[in-house]
């Protein structure tokens, strides 16, 4: 079993208005040292398989066609063996 | 500068619906090696100070008050100077 961490954010040059909402929340809570902030989505994806390369190939390929909007995301994982 | 880049996951007990539609939907595209699937939130927030010990504690307040719901959610971080 592979064990896959995939991390799905916004591309650099897309405006990111929830985290522009967060960091006026946490101004308003006196975080005042918060500069910047950035939220995109985690997931973690079990695989039936103990092929890692062939669990990279198969991952990339859902990040392109579900998990991930790669008109304005970009995608990175990392896989374990589990 | 320190930036901290913050996991928010659901605790192991709470069920995620979310996680449960995506792995249906893989399986309808034909990923049927894929076994479970939870869905997390990824911050990154950029902290202006210099002082990493300080950035912990204020970066764990923030997760406490604002950044998770620990009644459901489960949070961790790592630090590093940019």
């Amino acid at each position: 079993m592979i064990l896959a961490k995939i991390h799905v954010t916004l591309k650099q040059s897309v405006l990111d208005p929830e985290g522009s909402a967060v960091a006026k929340s946490l101004h308003a809570l006196g975080y005042d040292e918060v500069e910047d902030i950035r939220i995109g989505k985690y997931m973690e994806l079990k695989v039936n398989t103990n092929d890692p390369k062939q669990a990279a190939e198969r991952v990339a390929e859902m990040c392109e066609k579900l998990l991930a909007n790669t008109v304005i995301e970009k995608y990175s994982f990392e896989l374990s063996e589990v």
